[in-house]
Formats: C-alpha cells, sequence, structure tokens
C-alpha cells in the first residue's frame, strides 16, 4: 500500500508517518518509483504499535525508541523477558537517590521475602518515590505499603502467567502488555476507589437518618 | 526569606521559582523593596508539592495547575474527595472512545458488582485501554481483568483507610497521595515480576538438574 493508504489504514497522519520514518521508529518501505514505496502489514503493525505506545501508554518518544529496539534485538532468554521490558520502560525522569530511603526500600523488600539483585536501579527510585510521598502527604506508611505489595503480587503472578502461555511474541507482550496495563490498573484503582466511596457514603447517610440522631446534625 | 534562599531550601533553581510565579502556580512573596519579597513556609510547601508533583508524579503542567487550582478551592465534601482528585488528575490525553469497548467496561464492572455512576468519564477511558491492549498484544481477557480488579480493590480500600484517618489536608492527601502512590505501585509490580521470575527461573534450573534429565539438555 502506500503511504496515504498507511495513513488511511492506522488513523496516523501522514506527517507523523513521515516522522516515524525519518526518526527510524518505522523501517522505510520498499521502493517502487523514485518518489514512492510500498508498506506491508508489518508496517501497519508497527505503526499501531507506536500509536498505542504514545496515545494509550504516554509513553514519551525517547521511551518508545527504547521499546523498538528492545523489540527488534536478538531473541531475548525467557527469564530476561521483564527485565529487557523494565529496562525499556525505565523512567527517563532523573531522581535524586536518598540512601536513607534506599536502606528502607532495601529492608521492606527483604522482609517481604522478595528476591531482588543488589543494586537494582528499582531499589532507589521506590525509595525516592517513598521519600515523595512522606514529604508532601504523610503517606505509605508500613501498612500501607504491604497492601500496595500484596496488590502488587496480584498483578505480578498474572503478568507471568500471560507471558507463560504466549510464547510467539512474549517480549511484546511483556513490554507492550507491561506499559498499557499500568494505565488500566490506575483507571481500575479509580473506579474501585469510586465504588468504595459510594458504599461509605451511603452507611454514613444511614447512620444519620436513625432516630435520634440525624436531625441534630443537620 | 528571600527569593535566593526559597532556592536554597527547596533545591529548586530561582529561574524554575519565577516561572512557577509567573504561571501563578505559587504566589507572590510579602513585597519588602521593589524589586525583593520575602516568602515563608507555605512558600516553601508550596513549592515541594510542585516538585515533587512533576518530578516523582512526572504530571505535565497543566495538571499540576488543575491539582493547585483543586486545592485552593473551597472545602470540598469528604464523599467528593477522591472525585476531585481523579478530575484534577485526568489524562490530558485525548483517547478514542469506542461504544463497543465501553459496554464491554461498563458490563465488567457491573458483573463485578462496582457502583459506578453512568455516564462516567473513567468507563470509556477504560474501554479505550482495553481495546489498545487487545490489539496490540492480546492482552486483558476476562481472567486477567478479575485479578486486576482484585488488586485494585486492596489498593483502593486501603487508600480509603488513609483518608479517614486524615483530617486536616484530605484533599491534599487524596490528590497527592494518588499520583504518587500510582509511581510506587508500578515499582513495587516491577519487583515483584523480578522476584516471581527469580522463583519461576531457578525453579526451571532444578527441573534441568534432576536425575536422567539435564545432561541431555545441555
Amino acid at each position: 500500500m502506500k503511504l496515504s493508504e498507511l495513513s488511511t489504514e492506522t488513523g496516523v497522519s501522514t506527517a507523523s508517518l513521515k516522522f516515524y520514518l525519518r526518526e527510524s521508529l518505522l523501517a522505510p518501505g520498499e521502493p517502487v518509483t523514485r518518489t514512492q514505496s510500498e508498506y506491508g502489514t508489518a508496517h501497519v503493525e508497527r505503526v499501531r504499535l507506536i500509536r498505542a505506545l504514545v496515545e494509550s501508554g504516554g509513553l514519551s518518544l525517547a521511551q518508545v525508541r527504547r521499546v523498538i529496539d528492545a523489540l527488534d534485538s536478538p531473541t531475548v532468554p525467557r527469564h530476561a523477558l521483564l527485565g529487557v521490558a523494565q529496562e525499556a520502560l525505565m523512567d527517563a525522569e532523573r531522581f535524586d537517590e536518598d540512601p536513607e530511603w534506599t536502606a528502607l526500600a532495601i529492608a521492606f523488600v527483604q522482609q517481604r521475602g522478595w528476591r531482588i539483585e543488589d543494586g537494582d536501579i528499582l531499589l532507589p527510585q521506590l525509595g525516592a518515590q517513598l521519600k515523595a510521598l512522606a514529604e508532601t502527604c504523610d503517606v505509605g506508611g508500613r501498612d500501607t505499603l504491604e497492601r500496595w505489595a500484596d496488590a502488587a503480587e496480584i498483578v505480578a503472578a498474572s503478568d507471568l502467567d500471560t507471558l507463560t502461555e504466549d510464547d510467539a511474541q512474549a517480549l511484546r507482550t511483556a513490554i507492550v502488555g507491561t506499559v498499557l496495563s499500568d494505565k488500566v490498573l490506575q483507571t481500575l484503582r479509580r473506579l474501585a476507589q469510586q465504588n468504595r466511596t459510594a458504599h461509605l457514603y451511603e452507611a454514613a447517610l444511614r447512620a444519620d437518618d436513625a432516630p435520634g440522631r440525624g436531625a441534630s446534625d443537620q
């Protein structure tokens, strides 16, 4: 298909497609004439992937490039899949490492019994995130952290099961699945908050309506 | 304190502070001379908040502005706290609503028994996210979605408990806690993946070392 047809097929403007080509995010098409190239289904798939990563995943172009590079690299052994995915998705944002908070993060995962390699970059990152939480809104105490870790274990178990089922495109699933489902999990968290708020608020209203109360609260 | 001292105290450059002042993210200081103003602890706190939202939370300036506006607004009733927080944090990114996937998202939360208001913007957003997942990597089937919802319920219960304990700064906790802890949850998910991968990989190695096998696999 022509570039204009690739645009129609994917819903991505030709200007954006030319940008992807210039930035080597998209492989060149098969030259047909001096000014025209032919694009195929692999191009359609790649453009849809870039679009999903940028629009649904909220990735920066630098992150998209790392994801694409990882996907185009030689086969990754199965046990390293999620590590490669994590590296590709690593926040470009710098964080200030705080040794005290890094130590706290390490102590937490150890006490939790998680097997994490020494020097894992995620440990100082977790420390910096917990520090920011504690300093700005006093959230993230031990109890809260335990409940978050419970939730993380449920999600991670599901992640690994997904990879075990899927063979052909494991790395792609690991990377794209993680970045897009981070967003799904955020949305589900907010919906679950609404559900719980609705229940709590109704319970409070019922308590206000109870005989002998209510009127004095108005 | 002077602007330069506010900079030292918060670790934010004077150029950035002047930008915050120009953009009205930060209230002007008390004028002392024609060219100098005096800043106080409220300024220190606000600058730290902006910094945490941008650096740790990864928010855009537009999102920071909505958060600040919400925080500066009159008291929000308790049952609306998380709703106001969610609105302030709503992704600026547009998504293409797909009626079929929106219906699927609605059916899911209904079957789950979650009480969500009709017309909640999060429902088409969830639909669009699930569509992107299904189209790019075939992830997010019914079983997976159920496990994610289990995890979301654990986190939401913790969120509501945190708000119930904290009274004075509930809205701030709701907003800042949500955006910063989204990042903590992402990090915990990746650490939990590593832990589970380590266990699975070791189990696979042990199976390879079992008598009568192993050697032929080398």
